[in-house]
């Protein structure tokens, strides 16, 4: 069964969320990708997020840049979390992608992340898995933690280059 | 028969619209108001403007604020001219809207006017309509001469003010 | 008879118009194309405008670059409808563009696209146009239901991607 | 038991967390609330953040406005999901706030909503909660129900308000 | 004979204008005001910069708000040196006005001073005279140096209330 | 005898001022080129100034990017007009030098044009001598002249080739 | 003897510098306050820096608007450390004094704080000053202290309006 | 003995950074590198700093991108002067760093440089360390002095060069 749903609104987004995809086959979380535009395909949009509602779906990953409705057409179409990517493109490289998706009026939410943060975007919903999965909590954790080395061992080489010089 | 219908996400626009309404009756265009929210009520405003062309109504003024989607989701819903006003509220202050209505993807275009421009999105749709309205474009043509008239009637005032200083 | 009008102020706009242009043809609108600055050439400008619109054009395309003055004092001279279209460029890459065309003062409308927009400006034209026109009302719902289905079509290949990987 | 903790910098943030609030209260989400910098007292935070998710708390929002790292801050010191909220102040009015509270490196997600948007962080944090609670995503709906006709009455409302004028 | 011309779109304009009309008063540089819109009436505004500089007019300082094309235009109508006021007003307090007015395409300048920067417009025009008259060139030198004696006497004014307290 | 002063704060400035040198030779402008800075040559740039206006220059052109104090330092020692070109360099790509250039306070202007606007800044420096000198006026109207034919020849053969497609 | 000097191009700065100087007092190091303005009077700002550092002053503090030149200058002028505080005036509401202070060129350094930030100011030169000074080390740690048990303080007040709700 | 300590979150800030160390080992002050995160490292970044400061360490410089909490974050857990330099990277190109790193609240101050201002940055270490030392101020100076024989070369040689051409 598909846990997380995500959307974008056109192909060319699709490099972006490879981050995205990445943390949830790490995290082992199903999921499903899902092109479709607030603009050119409105209805299929809606019906997809209702079906995948109804399918049993937990959490949408919905990116897109421009003018970037498809997030909260998205969350106008469920009650479950939206996570929303704004995606660098066009001349304003993604401010008003930014604008478009976090400054939702009062009473539908989206959850944004930074612009192109699709691994960020995955994480939160890993996070808010893990509210009631205490394996996913330990993978979370472990992750955590090995960021953390990754930091500490590029600490150690740049020192040693630095000694080296 | 309506014409021209003026749609906004929330009656705390309204105030905005009057522009837009007053221009519209000078012009003795019919119109009707909806308040319909992209989010709070997608399906209403989908069905509205799916409902406004059906029964013959020719342009749409789409007002919204901060994510401002209603005018994208409008124009997603028909091929009818979408005129969208970003309305000024909340903490940026009309750019967010603005960026939200006028950075549309390719494909699905809105017109937009500027921030709180509501009179300028009247007198486009008056534009659009006296393209097959000889009347129209006269009476058009005559708002523009007023216009003018004022222009040089405050030059002159002016002038009087600084002579009798 | 040519309908619509595409005036740009230097020939390095042009690459940016052809998407316009494309349109243009794909829908069959008579068109002419421009090359008229609002700062270099005022009064070609303005008497450009003036004859386009009694030789009968319809609607004006205008795009400009920088402090984009063109849509407006084209809209200035003309009642037809002026849709205007930022052109990235210099610095500030199309924002001054955008601010110059869309905060235009109340009283001359200018139907501002985004940055680039060219492609929605000849399908705003098309919309107008189509409101006296059944035959292009219907080019324009096939042309929807063509860019509907490429959606899904890229949809298709992406999910046969994934699954491939 | 606590389920979610709202946590700002200083209390001159409180009146628009009062939002949040009146949110979690409606939804009877058990909820704390913490005043607590993250620079001026930055150990008591992270205690803070380390005691609530030992204690059984689920989610945390965080508001913050200038630099507002303390959203950043809380979610580096827990693996819970952060919702940000950038709190309109200073000269800025908030836009520094926001791109503090998004623009989180790859690793360290906070769910970011808009500039003083905390009834949608609230929102957010119950449509969390409601991915393993029947209750409350039924609640959930009948909160958007209510929104809708909310929506519907004020379009009546201005209606007839237009009508006897 | 009118050696400075002050135009301005609208009489909204004038308060901020009155602190150019005050140096020019003080410099004692005959000038003339003239209120014209470059879009409600752009012929009336070119024929009167053309009998301007007919006339023997000299400089000619042109302010304007939002999509600010005076001074531009006016630029575009003459040799003479034009010095454009941004004017704050609107959502966008005058950065649009600003970028409409710097932002000019090479080979029209516009001398354009800060928003709302009426007084150093007309400094701007007497220095530029002063390059062919002593007289204004010494007043000039004059101005300079009462300005410093204002700073030097509001140093020591703070000083004695610093000590006095 | 040397006219026009053309001042930069560092020789990396140069390849953009030579728009403005390419226009003083064409018009035959006496010139001087200087390389000196704000802030690492302080004293330099203020005797530079002064000494520049006792022998008779008559207007200096001042460029710098990042936070661009040249153009105001020398306007504050000296009361020729000084032009000010902000230079794009950095993060911000001329953003901060705009600013600090167009923002003067009241009492000290600078003349400025757009972001690399060398061009144009010669251009406005050969406005203000022409004010004075019947040739250089007739020089700058062809020079308007050629630029106009060369935007109607632009518009010949943009025509041709769309004809020859 | 003075250790630190607090400059301001314009007495109406001084409201906001009066944080920097309660500060000052409160660690009870010895200031004096100066009005110079980098434009209006360069050459007593120049020699008011050159003297202070003669007089075995340590730190300066410049505050300014607008093009805000003044800390730059200042750092011109000397190589002690120069701390810029933008001040919030006129239509930028101090980004233009911002980006004037912080974009320092290579080689002339400003510490600069946030907009209005004439206490952190205070604070960064009493930071400076207690590299050297153990008490003033000492009186710093307490005042860190302070403010930590003031956000506490508050922390407890909040908590108690809640429950007695 | 260290005396001061470069942190920064990633490796990949490091380039930037070189231009900093460049200057530490020209003036001789002994540093050190640090790579450590806000976020992914929170607890081994305040150790460090608390370590630093324990063995004796004067002056922090913390970079960062995106959204650059790091300097926040040392400054909250020192009383040493923290140097704070927004790196450029990712959509907003360093104005969410430089917003996030000077907009810090009133009480815990960041020294902040211009974004990518590490050679700032390491020049405002070496102006603090010579309030106490005279040698290093001497050699200060003999490196201003340097700069400025840099620009009268420059100088130089850009004459040459427009001579021989």
């Amino acid at each position: 069964m598909v846990v997380v749903g995500v959307v974008m609104g056109s192909d060319s987004d699709f490099p972006v969320l490879e981050d995205a995809i990445e943390v949830l086959k790490q995290f082992q979380i199903p999921f499903e990708v899902k092109i479709s535009s607030a603009h050119r395909t409105l209805h299929t949009t809606i019906e997809w997020v209702e079906d995948f509602e109804k399918r049993g779906g937990k959490i949408i990953i919905a990116a897109a840049g421009l003018a970037a409705h498809l997030p909260g057409v998205v969350a106008a179409a469920t009650t479950l979390p939206v996570i929303g990517v704004p995606i660098k493109s066009g001349a304003l490289e993604g401010v008003d992608a930014l604008y478009s998706i976090v400054q939702m009026p009062p009473g539908i939410p989206v959850a944004t992340v930074g612009i192109n943060g699709a691994r960020n975007a995955a994480l939160l919903a890993v996070e808010m898995l893990s509210l009631s999965d205490c394996d996913l909590k330990n993978a979370l954790r472990d992750y955590r933690g090995r960021m953390a080395r990754q930091v500490e061992e590029k600490d150690k080489k740049i020192k040693q280059q630095l000694q080296s010089r």
